[in-house]
């Protein structure tokens, strides 16, 4: 494998491959924001440091073929390029990949069509290590255009290839690292799962012929790993009934070189995006994992304080993390740069006065030139605390106004900014009641992230 | 077939099962509230009609085992008690079955722990015609259990019976109907699906053996459908093994009947609720069912008129099918019944003067009445016309407080209101572009139903 050094240092790269653009930067681990949302960018120190003694630089490559029509999600566009959280799905398999540092080149493999759409993808997300390639008609005769590209040496030739789906964007790094250790020991690996249903067999008159016992059989999954030769010369040998009509690669590697893979038992986020409400599914696992950690920013002032103490306590209750600072977002550029590295996706800034959007102009500014909203909508909630009596309608709706405008111009960056209203009196018996609808709603605003609802001012 | 005549008649009923009470009431045809959320109440005209001619009375009862565990979920319940739209999945299973008229029973099969939540359920959900047993240690044995309440007549013995799964809530009417004739002239039916994934056997030392052509098999799914005499003699002459680790009751009939069950191609929404995001999943499609329809209701008033007009041709594009009705509610139930028959779940009351809580209190008491939101929480936006610039904050503030307490007070019926305030001026051109931002604001509160947002006045 590379070495981190050796990428940062900028060894030449390979030549670009002909058929398509290659988009690639210098490796920068796990830079911001997570992949398979799952795993945002957690640390990966244990499974790079089993791999790291024992490989050399550019020994595993990835193959992510994308170029399926979708029928069976009924969709106007391939499933892959239906979006999540505002990006397609194959971005977000890309870069479930690509956060792996290990992974040294990651070919994608889409029809002729989406070409230019999967660059622009590139472009607009900011991938690295991706090469675009045009596919074939079927399944098997795309990887086996993107195996190309490594055999006539347009890219470094990996020891070992990890055939992935476009379509499984939560693969963790603990089941790739498996399938690729045992395609080193086996020559070829695939993730498994039990059957969900009874398979069964139909005669010519469309009756049951037999059932197949389900303890013992697997359904193929993937990711699946291979020796890259030995994938290669299946795919070179094997005949064009294989490459039209099969869908197994494992099956291949069988037959055509008498490698048995080993099966590996994965875990049920494994599962592919087939059907639509698969891809709600895939969003609200997303949202639910974005969901999960929140920081709270409040500013110097005493009211501010410690209703922002309150709120911190209460919303732990509501979100696994809570983070806080209770500092002025200008006067601690580190304990910005801190919570960003954080891969916090929720903030919320409580304030005193009304109408601090200098302040939170700020937040937009950090959260931008760190990219986190790249990948993901930031949630960014703005808690007025409404010390006085005598405030005005007009004056309340000037600030609604303001903060719609605040709003629909930070939209534009990926990031929902919201109001929250709590009536604050120091000696008001009922504050903990009020703190506690402000985290029911603030809750509810992260979990949602309804980018319909922007600029409302909601009240606590 | 039993007519409807001689239910709604009262014929004697069954006796009561020692195991489990009988919840039965006479049976009403399609009477609120969709089951299966997909297809709400339509009307079951035609599938009616082409059974009705050749079936005699109760010759079509279901059993639905409801006794797993839900390992694979993860969850602190079995997955058929997790709740959906705040109802337990095996609710809304049971009433996908419950709404078509043709089916005379329905057995539901809990283990002995469960039998108290699973008659709660009926009671509170208001269902018909279940009949709750108490359920064995594996799959298998519980459908016994439920097939020998019949057998032992202590329910009238179908001619055929259907086997459906808990887990299954979106099964549509079409595909019932196709495996109960199929079982009709074959003696055994069942719902197949295209595998989604390659089937593979794995040899002892964990390697692949071999893969099935994926093309030759397909997925066992539910509902199957069998004569009763064929599958209760199948399980009665079954040995041990195949009720302690059998799966497949297709696979009964052929081993001990002989019975060769004719393979119905079924519709992809009859997936198996089987981990966490499956419930994700069923939960989104539930919510973009419910949003299909909205109602708009204004008072006489000149200006909510126009602007109710503007928002009801606007709300098109957002949301299916738009009524509309200009009249005060209070002055025309029968334009409310009409409505209510016709399953909507979404209403918007427009008005001028604000805190019109009289006149959506009697919307209230409508719904209730009828029922609506035993099933699924209905959403009901006030839209207040704020056509006074003079208007005080602290006059703002009070009707937010009452809304606030309304929302909280009729969310107990399960109905979820939320407040939005239009400024009208009937000379502004930027009208239309408000009553847009209403429109989508409207749309996204329908289709979120967020119940922790309810109460909040929100500014188009």
């Amino acid at each position: 494998m590379r070495t981190s050094d050796s990428r940062t240092t900028g060894l030449p790269l390979p030549a670009r491959d002909l058929k398509g653009q290659r988009h690639r930067s210098v490796r920068s681990g796990c830079p911001h924001g997570g992949g398979a949302a799952r795993q945002m960018c957690e640390s990966r120190g244990p499974a790079r440091m089993e791999l790291g003694s024992s490989w050399n630089a550019g020994s595993v490559a990835a193959v992510l073929p994308a170029g399926g029509s979708g029928e069976r999600l009924g969709a106007a566009r391939p499933k892959q390029f239906c979006t999540l959280q505002g990006r397609p799905l194959v971005s977000h398999t890309a870069r479930a990949l690509e956060r792996i540092s290990w992974i040294s080149d990651i070919i994608v493999v889409v029809s002729l069509e989406h070409i230019e759409t999967m660059k622009s993808i590139i472009q607009k997300y900011g991938h690295k290590r991706i090469t675009v390639v045009e596919g074939g008609v079927t399944r098997h005769r795309s990887i086996f255009n993107g195996l190309k590209i490594f055999a006539e040496n347009k890219l470094q030739k990996p020891e070992v290839v990890i055939i992935h789906d476009a379509v499984r964007p939560f693969v963790e790094e603990d089941i790739l690292l498996k399938v690729v250790k045992a395609a080193k020991d086996h020559g070829a690996a695939g993730a498994i799962r039990p059957l969900v249903s009874t398979v069964i067999a139909s005669s010519a008159d469309g009756c049951l012929d037999h059932s197949l016992e389900r303890a013992r059989y697997r359904a193929s999954e993937m990711p699946q790993a291979f020796l890259f030769d030995i994938i290669y010369q299946a795919y070179h040998q094997c005949n064009d009934y294989d490459l039209d009509y099969g869908t197994e690669c494992l099956h291949l590697a069988l037959k055509y070189c008498k490698t048995k893979a080993k099966l590996i038992e994965g875990s049920p986020d494994l599962w592919k995006v087939t059907y639509k409400w698969d891809l709600y599914a895939a969003e609200s696992i997303i949202k639910d994992n974005l969901s999960q950690q929140v920081c709270v920013i409040t500013d110097m002032k005493e009211d501010a304080v410690q209703v922002g103490f309150l709120l911190h306590e209460t919303l732990k209750s509501h979100i696994k993390q809570v983070k806080g600072i209770s500092v002025s977002l200008c006067k601690d550029d580190n304990c910005m740069q801190n919570i960003i590295l954080g891969q916090c996706f929720n903030f919320i800034c409580m304030h005193v006065k009304k109408s601090a959007f200098q302040e939170t102009q700020q937040l937009v500014d950090i959260l931008e030139n760190a990219n986190i909203s790249t990948l993901y909508p930031v949630v960014l909630i703005l808690v007025h605390l409404n010390v006085s009596e005598n405030t005005s309608f007009s004056s309340e709706m000037e600030d609604l106004t303001r903060i719609k405008e605040f709003a629909r111009e930070v939209k534009k960056k990926n990031i929902l900014v919201y109001g929250l209203l709590i009536h604050y009196n120091k000696d008001d018996p009922q504050l903990q009641e009020t703190v506690n609808s402000a985290a029911t709603i603030i809750s509810a605003l992260i979990k949602d992230r309804n980018p319909e609802l922007i600029g409302q001012l909601l009240v606590a």
